[in-house]
């Protein structure tokens, strides 16, 4: 079967975000490794760009649109991140947007999204499918649909980051990223196995948001009901039509974390480590603390996916201490 | 007059602290250049080794000392990161250590140089004087003293996050660090006057502790009662005696903020750039962002100092919006 993307549409899309996305750093800490056993770089994406890993799929998505594409401008679908991705892109490249949001989306994301000058569409997660109604905006206002995830560009884009990560740390064993849609494990698994074809790759998402964990068990795309997790990436409800096979062909495993598993990663990576982790962000993480990504002593490559979380949930998840 | 420390102390203590103090990154971001005009360079000492540059004065001091030294111990007092500092160097030489701590240090800050298994005196902060104490201490159980900022190995290791700064930007114009004892200020501003003679810097401390503003104008250090300030790191009630004048010699102005410009810098800092300051650590940061350290594209090195701060603090400070 032919994959959506390859490992050249990767290192195409690092050219073409090269000096226009942060190439974020990579932080390490002693006090996680002597916990873990393990020797873990965690690539910090919640440093990129408007706060997220997003930013790099939907930039080189938008550069490769035509120019009467471009004209039109572009419609797409979010919880949040790719939204605030897509407004940062198409602000920079002088592209209009428009934006279907749930209407429980974070409100600094919502804030972030208008902020970049884009249009927003709200809708009722729990009642209307987001993908109609972004379909019927770019039927009626002839714009260009960006998928979230299920878009070659925006997976080969997102694949930027494991590829900036095995330059910084080119001997990795272990490789974990959060999957919601697929558009960051699809893309950052083409890169590292190409790079590294014996790097073990984990895949990590809530309990309660375990479409992936249950599509790997029966190997096809299975659709869960509206995932109630605080992990507001992973509300997607089934793996992406294009993201799908190449996570499968090269993923290891799936990996669970509980709810309060993300809680407490957030709260240890922002008092222990200093850096702030929106819940999603914290998943991957979560399982690395969790040990379940090895044996003692291997080299661990994480992705802290994103950084936006409001002040008034943030306070909340202080608090419980 | 002969100053306490030179360049070559600073670079000795370089050597000293080399792959046992971290070598912090330099972040930066555009949203601060675009909002301030200054092209921005953050020191991110929040993400040293215990969580403040501390350590690296402490580790310094530490290591220099005599064989017999360090066999009796030593004993300090600290509102708390000098304490975790000597608490962690300690630990690491396998020195022993005694910590004189005021009964109000954040309760992160009292459990962590608990942890690192150093011994804790407490006292009043208001009603007893803890330079006494700890001399007492001291003689009575034959501790070498190390004072938190007036002693020359203390100042010469703060100054390498100034040294590692300018190697990592080598042509800033201003240098911003906050200003408590003076230890941090006094190292930084020998090192980069040696690298940068033309270079501005700036010492800053909240409006409530302004014993350095003070010996500024009078140009003697100048005794305050105890500040009431969220800047726990700007405790102290005068300049040090060998910090004094280094400072007075190489810092250009010594800048107010005020406690509400503290908060801002730190939410900014935690919400925006991603990153957790402690009250202290925002105090630089809150200088650049109210943009007075010069005129609009100078090149400024701001060091945040540290991030260690108590979870229900920072759940208060983010409830306020």
């Amino acid at each position: 079967m032919n994959l959506a993307i390859s490992f050249a549409d990767v290192q195409s899309a690092a050219q073409t975000i090269k000096g226009v996305a942060n190439r974020t750093p990579v932080l390490t800490s002693r006090t996680v490794n002597e916990l873990t056993g393990y020797q873990v770089y965690f690539k910090c994406e919640n440093l990129q760009r408007m706060g997220a890993f997003k930013f790099r799929g939907a930039y080189n998505a938008l550069l490769r649109l035509s120019q009467a594409e471009k004209a039109r401008g572009v419609v797409t679908h979010s919880s949040g991140n790719h939204a605030q991705g897509i407004a940062l892109a198409a602000k920079l490249l002088g592209i209009s947007a428009v934006i279907v949001m749930p209407t429980d989306a974070p409100a600094s994301k919502l804030a972030a999204t208008r902020g970049y000058g884009a249009e927003i569409v709200l809708y009722d997660r729990l009642a209307q499918e987001r993908a109609e109604i972004s379909a019927q905006v770019a039927r009626e206002r002839g714009l260009t649909f960006v998928h979230p995830y299920d878009n070659p560009h925006v997976m080969a884009g997102q694949g930027t980051a494991a590829l900036e990560l095995l330059e910084d740390v080119p001997d990795l064993d272990v490789m974990v990223t959060p999957v919601g849609g697929g558009g960051l494990l699809s893309g950052c698994a083409t890169a590292a196995k190409a790079l590294i074809p014996s790097i073990r790759i984990f895949g990590v998402e809530t309990a309660a948001s375990n479409d992936w964990w249950q599509s790997f068990q029966r190997n096809e795309r299975v659709k869960i009901p509206p995932p109630d997790t605080i992990a507001d990436g992973m509300r997607t409800q089934q793996p992406g039509e294009l993201t799908f096979p190449i996570v499968r062909e090269k993923v290891a495993e799936i990996l669970l974390v509980s709810e309060t598993e993300v809680i407490e990663a957030m709260r240890f990576l922002l008092l222990r480590l200093k850096i702030l982790a929106e819940p999603t962000g914290a998943v991957a993480p979560a399982a690395v603390f969790q040990k379940r990504v090895g044996p003692p002593g291997v080299k661990v490559g994480v992705i802290i996916s994103g950084g936006n979380v409001d002040a008034p949930l943030l306070a909340q998840l202080l608090s419980g201490s």
